[in-house]
C-alpha cells in the first residue's frame, strides 16, 4: 500500500531505490509511532474530530500493535513502504473507518518526526544511564589502582610519575563531562512537532499542547515551519553527543593497545581480550580495543556525514531526509555495544606493578628533584638549569621518593570530588529525571 | 626567549615553522593569561610558596599588562614564541626574583590549557548575548509580518499556504535551541585545569579549589591527566556549537537567496546588501547571503578539522594541539562578524506583499479544500482523491479563503509561548548568568 | 575455525565484535581470493615451495571454489570467520596437507590485502565503463536538445540565455573529468602486495614477479613495509573517485529537482520518478533525484569517514583496518546502482519548450543588448551602463535574437570536440584497456 | 574601483565581508591574470575584435606588470576589491580605450576561473618536483641503512624482524603512489574555461582553441556550462591530491615520534629537530614532528571543508565559491614548507644500531624459527604451534639468523625495481613533462 497512489505504476526498480533500507530501520521507530499515534487519537478526540468510539478502536487498535511490539511478533511486510504504512493499515483493516480517521490533522512529515524526536530523546537517556555505569566502574578501578604509578608522558616521551589511579580517574570525569552533549541532543529531541503537518500546520483545530503533555515532551515546537526544521538537527545533535564520547572511548582504547605492547607492558589484557596471529605465535594482539578504537573513530565521522548528506538546503521537507535513518540507526545501536564491551573489559584489565623502577624511566622524576632544590631555596630556572645539566652529562640521581598533596595528583586523587561531580550532574541533568 | 633554551641553536627555519602564527593568535588569549596568573600568585602566596611581597609584585605587574591589553598598547615581540614567554619575561625584567616565581607549580601545559578555558568560557556567554539579541529581533519581524503570506514548499514544490509569520519564527525558535550545544561548549569549558601541570600534577602543596575560585571555575577538573585530556575538547565542543548555529543561518541565507531570484520573488533586499555583475547589468546579486551561507557551511567543516588535526592520539600532551589555535580562534571571530550582518540586514528586509494571489500558487489550497471536504462528513482518504482528480483534470479551485487556529500554525503564531520557551532557557542556563 | 586458535576460548560477546560483518562482506572478496590463492600455489610450486601434484590439488580446488562461486552456492558459514579460513578450510577438507600448504609464504594480511587490490582495480573498470555509457546517453539528449533553451543562471537569479544541450553537455564533460580520479584510483589498486607477508616478507625463496604478473598487476609493491602501507590507501582513493563524481551527480540532481518545482518548470519527470503526497493530492514530487542527490551527498563523506576511522596510526597492520570493509563495500554497490537509475531516468526526461518567452526572463537577453551595441562601436563599459539604466527605469527591450558561434556557446556545443576528448580518454586510459 | 557600480553606496561593513581576503589572496594569481590576459588579448586581435594596435599596448601594459610581479612591486591597494580590478585599472589609467577593451568577451567568472586554473596546473607540477627529490632522499636513506634492522610492528606489537631500509623505501614507493592524485588534479586544472564567459558563452565570434594553445592549456573545457562547473571542482581535486601525500607524511611524522621517545629509541633527531619542555629538563620532544604530523592530518580535512563550503548547490555561479580562495591557498603554501622541511630533516636522521639484540624483541624471530621448521619439512601449522608453545612454556631461543631473498624483504630491497617505477612515472605523467 503506497498511500499517495494515484493509479500511476511506478516502477519496481525505483520503488526499491526509494523505499532503501526503511522496512527494517523503521522497527527503531515502530513503538514511538505507536505512542504518538495513541497520544494523536486522545486529542482528535478531545478536539472533537474523532468521536469517542472511535477513539476507543483507535486506542485498542494501537494497544494491539504494542503488544506485538512487546512481544516480537510485529513485522513490516514487504506490502507496506514503512512502518507508518503498515500501522495505519492494521488499524483500517481492523477498525474500518476509524483507522482511517487517525491521519486526521497530520501529515507524514510530522508523525515520522515526531516518532523519530521520541526515539532519540530515549536514546539520550538510555546512553546516559550507561555511561554513568562505566564512570562508576572507572572510578573503581580508580580507588583499587591508585597506588600503581606508571610514566606519564607527553609527545610520546616519558616525563613524569603518573598513576592509574590518575589515569582511569581521568577517564570517569571525561565520560561525565561527555554527557554535556547527550543533554544537548536530548534538549533537541525534547521538541514535540505533532500538529505541524507537512511543515506549516493545518486549519484543524487541534490542541498541540495535550499532545505535547501526553508523549511527555517538555516543550512545544512551536512554528510548524521551525518543527519541521528539526528533521536532520537532532540527528545532528545525537551524533556530536555520540562523536564526543566515542573520541573518550578512542583514546581509552588506543592508550590500552600501546600499554599491551612489549614495549612499554603496562597491561595484560585477558586472554578472552586479544587474537592470535596467523604466522606469528608469540602475538596476543589487543584487537577487540583495535577495533574499539576504529569505531569510535568512525562514529567521529558521523555528525560530518550527516551534515554532508542533508545540509545546504533551504527550510521545508526534502526526500533527502529518509537516508538520516540508515545513517545514524545502526551507529546508534553499535555505540551502546561499545559500552557495554568496555563495562565487560575494564573490570578484568590487569595492571603491571613497579613500572617505575625500570631504568628507562628514571628521568621521569627529573621534576622531583627540581621541586626539591626549590624547596631548599634554590630559583626555579636555576634548579632547572643544573637538574638539566646533569641529565645531559649523566650524573644524574633520580629522586623517586615523592609525596603529593594536591587534588588530582597521584597522592591525592580527589574520587570524592568527582563522585561529587557525578551527583551534581545527576541532580541537575534531564537525562536522568524520571519522565 | 625561548625558556626550555639549553644552549643550542635550533635552526630559524624550524623555529619559524613550530612557532607558526602563535603570537598574532595569543593576542587572543592574553587578558585570559593575565587572568589566571593573578589567580595563580594569588594562590602561590596563600600556599606560602612565594611571600605576600612577591605577590604584591606580581599582582602589580599583572595590573599592568592588563592596563596595556586594555588601552591596546600590548604586543608580542619576535622575542618571544608566545604570549606566556611574554608575560613571564616582562614580570621578570620588571621584579626580578618575584617575576621569576610566577612559574611555580604551574606547566606552560596547564598554564595555556587554564587560558583557553576562560578563553572559550567567555565567548560562548559572548555569542549567547549576540544569538538572544536576533532572537528578538526575528520574533519582531514575525510580529510585524504576521499576516504576509508565501506558499510553503516541500520537495522544492510549492505546498501549502505558510506566511513570513511562521519563517521568522521557525528561525527565532531554532537559534535558541542551538544555544544548547552553546550550553554544552560552556560546560567543557568551565573546568579548571590549573595547577595539573604538565598533565600529571606536582608534589607542591598547591590549593586547586582556590585558583578555581578566583578565576569563576563552576568546576574543577580534578585528575589532572584527565585536566590534560581538555586540550582539544573544549575547542571541539565550541566547533560542535558554532556549526550547529552556523546550519540554522546557513539555511536561512539559503532561504533569502532563493527568495531574491526572479522565479520566486519573494524579498526585496536593500541595495546596500547586494551587488551587480561585470557584464549583466539587470543583476542585483544577493552576495552578502550567499557569503553568509558559503562562511556558515565552512564552519560546519570546522569540527572534522578539529577531529583530524588531533585525533586518534593515546592520552598526555602533544604538540600536536598548538595547530588547534590557528583552526579555530578565527573563525570564531568570523562566527560573531555573521551574526552582527545578520542582526545588521534583517529589520531591512522588505516582503513583498501578495504572493499567494499567483495562479501557480493555487494548488497550494489542495489541502484546505480537503478539510473542508472532511468537515462536511467526507473521509479523509476520500476527500484527497477527489480534489487530486480536479488537479489532474483542471477543474480544481482553489479554496483560498483558510483559517488556522493551532499554535504555530498562519493564523495562530505562538509568539507569546516562543517568548516564554526564551524566558525558560534564560533562566536555566549558564550562558546568561552572571559569574 | 580460528586459526590462531591456542586453545583458550574467546567469549562469545568478544568474538561476535570482532568478527562483525566480515562473511557478509567478505562475499565481495571471494572470486578475487581465489583468482591469488591460484596465483600463489602455482608460484609456490614454480619455488619448488610445494611439488606440482600438491599444486595440481590445490588449483583444481580453487577451480571447485570458482565454480561453486560462478552458481552462486558459494557461502561463509558461522564456521568460519572470513573468506579467508573458509577456503582455506575447504581446500584443506578435500585435498589435506596440499591444502594447509596454501598458506606457505603468505600471511593473513597480505592475503586479504592482495583480494582487496584485486577487487577494487576490477570496481575502478566497471564503473569506468558505465560512466562512459553515461556520458553517451548525456552527449545524445545534448543533441537532441540543442535548441531547447532556458535561462542560465548564476546567484540563483536568470542571468544569461543558456540551452539543454549546454547543460547535457556539461554534464558529460564532467563525468568524462570524474573518471580522472578513477584512473588514480586503479593506480593504486595496481600494486600487487602480495609476498609481502603480515609486512616484513618473508624468508622463503618467492618470485613476486611470477604472481603480479600471473594476476595481471601492473606494478608489484616492492617494500613489504611499503605494500602493507597500500592497506587503507587504496580505499580511500577509491572514495575519493566515488565523492568526485557523487558530486557531479548530486549537482546534476539538484538542477532537476529544481526545474521539476513551479516556479522554474524547466522539465517534466516521467510519472515512474515521481511519488505523491500524503496530505497533498497536487504534488508530483521529484524523491528519486531527491535520493540520488542525498545518497551522492553521504557520498561524498566516504573519504573523511575512512580517513577517520582508520588515521593517524604509524606503520604496519592495525586490526583497525577491518572496518574499512563495513565503511566502503555497500557504498560502491550504491554508486553502481545510481549510475543504474540516471542511465535509465535520463532517456525519459522531458524538457519544456520556449522558456524564454516568459516575460520574467526578458532580462537574460540584457548581454545581448550590450554586445549589439558593443559591435556598433561603443565601448564596453558606456553599453553596459546605458543598459542597466533601461533596466533601471523600465525602458529596456529585450534583443531575443542573437547567434553564438564559438566553441560551446549556444549554437555551437562542440559536441565533437567532446567525443574527441572522450575518445583520446579512452586511447590513454588503463581504465578502458583489456587487461 | 567596483566596476558594477551603479551609484548605489555600498555600506562599509558589507563591502569589508564581501571582498574579505581577496586583495591578499589574489596575489597568487596575479601572475596567472597576467599570463591569461595577454592570451585573451592576443584572441581578441586575432578575432578583430580589438586593433593590432589596442593589442600592442594591452601587451606592452601586460609586460610591464609581469616586470612589476617578477621585481616584487606589484601590489594590490584598497582602492580595488581584486586582483582583476586592478589589472584593469592600470590597464585602462595607461592606455585608455585599449585597456577597457580586455574585457572584451570575457566576464570575470570565466577571468577568475582561468587565472586559478593556470594556478592551480602550476602548484601540481612544482608539487610533484620536490615529491619526486624527496623520494630521491629516501631512496638514497634506503641504501645507506640497508643493513640496519628494527623490530616490525603489527598491532603495536613488535612482530618480525625490519629494517630501515624497507621502511625508507616504503615511503619513497608511497610518495611516488601518491602523484597518482596530483595527476587527477593536473587533469582538472588542464582544461582551459577562459570565454565561457559567465557560464553560458556570448556571441562574440572568438577562438577559444586559439587561447588554449596559446596558455599551453592541453582540453577546452567545451561546455560553456561545463566550464563554470570546474570552480570548485579543480580545488578539490588538488585537496585530494594533498591529503593524500599528507596522509602518507603524516604517518611518517607518527612513526618518528614514536621511534624518538624512550621505549623505543630507533631514532636520534638531531638537536635542532627538538624542543625542550618548560619543567622537564630531560625532554628532547620532537616537537617539529609532531607539528608535521598535525598539519598534515589537519590537510587531511580540506577536501571536506572544500565540499562543505561550496557543496549542494546547483549548476551556476554562486558567490560562495569566492571562499574556496582562502580555505585552499594557504594550505597549498604550507604544505609545500613541509616537504622542504622533510627534505631538510631526513638526511640528518641518525639511526640506533644493534635494536633487534635487545631481549625484549627475540619474539620477533618466531617466524624464523618456523620458517625453520617448514624447511626441514615440518607442516606449516605444526611449527607453528611448536613454536607458539615454545614462547608459552618460555623455553623458546630465537633464530637470529636469517637471510631473506625475495624482492621487497629485508635482505633483497629492490631499490633498482623501485626506481625503475620512479622512470616510468616520470615518462608517462603530465607533471614531468616540459609544457
Amino acid at each position: 500500500m503506497k498511500i499517495w497512489d494515484k493509479g500511476i505504476a511506478v516502477d519496481k526498480k525505483i520503488e526499491q531505490f526509494t523505499v532503501g533500507r526503511d522496512r527494517e530501520l523503521d522497527m527503531y521507530l515502530a513503538q514511538f509511532d505507536v505512542q504518538a499515534s495513541r497520544a494523536q487519537a486522545n486529542m482528535l478526540a478531545g478536539a472533537g474530530l474523532i468521536s469517542a468510539a472511535e477513539n476507543q478502536q483507535l486506542q485498542q487498535g494501537l494497544q494491539e500493535l504494542a503488544a506485538q511490539l512487546e512481544a516480537g511478533t510485529f513485522t513490516i511486510g514487504e506490502d507496506f513502504e514503512d512502518v507508518h504504512s503498515k500501522i495505519e493499515s492494521y488499524l483500517t483493516e481492523q477498525y474500518g473507518d476509524a483507522g482511517k480517521k487517525i491521519h486526521t490533522a497530520r501529515s507524514r512529515n510530522d508523525q515520522v518526526l515526531t516518532a523519530i524526536q521520541l526515539f532519540l530523546k530515549d536514546y539520550t537517556r538510555r546512553a546516559a544511564v550507561k555511561t554513568l555505569e562505566l564512570v562508576e566502574v572507572l572510578l573503581q578501578k580508580a580507588e583499587a589502582h591508585k597506588t600503581d604509578l606508571m610514566p606519564g608522558y607527553t609527545h610520546f616521551q616519558a616525563a613524569m610519575p603518573s598513576s592509574f589511579g590518575l589515569w582511569f580517574s581521568a577517564y570517569a570525569e571525561h565520560l561525565l563531562l561527555d554527557l554535556a552533549l547527550f543533554e544537548a541532543a536530548h534538549t533537541m529531541a525534547d521538541q514535540n512537532p505533532l500538529g505541524s503537518g507537512a511543515g506549516f500546520g493545518s486549519s484543524f483545530p487541534i490542541d498541540r499542547l495535550q499532545t505535547t503533555q501526553e508523549m511527555g515532551f517538555g516543550n512545544l515546537a512551536v512554528s510548524s515551519v521551525g518543527a519541521q526544521m528539526l528533521r536532520g538537527k537532532t540527528e545532528k545533535t545525537v551524533a556530536f553527543a555520540l562523536a564526543g564520547m566515542a573520541a573518550t572511548l578512542a583514546k581509552m582504547s588506543y592508550d590500552l593497545v600501546l600499554y599491551n605492547g612489549q614495549d612499554m607492558a603496562f597491561v595484560e589484557l585477558p586472554a578472552a581480550f586479544t587474537t592470535g596471529s596467523s604466522i606469528m605465535p608469540h602475538k596476543k594482539n589487543p584487537d577487540v580495543f583495535e577495533l574499539i578504537r576504529a569505531r569510535c573513530n568512525a562514529l567521529q565521522a558521523l555528525p560530518n556525514t550527516l551534515i554532508l548528506a542533508t545540509g545546504n538546503l533551504p527550510s521545508g521537507y526534502h526526500r533527502d531526509f529518509q537516508i538520516l535513518k540508515e545513517i545514524l540507526f545502526e551507529p546508534m545501536t553499535q555505540f551502546l555495544d561499545i559500552l557495554d564491551i568496555v563495562l565487560f573489559a575494564l573490570p578484568q584489565l590487569r595492571i603491571k606493578p613497579d613500572l617505575l623502577n625500570q631504568p628507562k624511566y628514571d628521568a621521569v622524576f627529573t621534576v622531583e628533584n627540581i621541586n626539591q632544590l626549590i624547596q631548599t631555596g634554590t630559583p626555579f630556572r636555576t634548579a632547572y638549569k643544573q637538574v638539566g645539566l646533569a641529565v645531559e652529562d649523566g650524573s644524574y640521581v633520580p629522586h623517586k621518593e615523592f609525596q603529593t598533596t594536591h587534588l588530582g595528583s597521584v597522592h591525592n586523587l580527589g574520587l570524592g570530588e568527582i563522585r561529587a561531580k557525578v551527583a551534581r550532574f545527576q541532580a541537575g541533568s534531564h537525562l536522568t529525571k524520571p519522565e
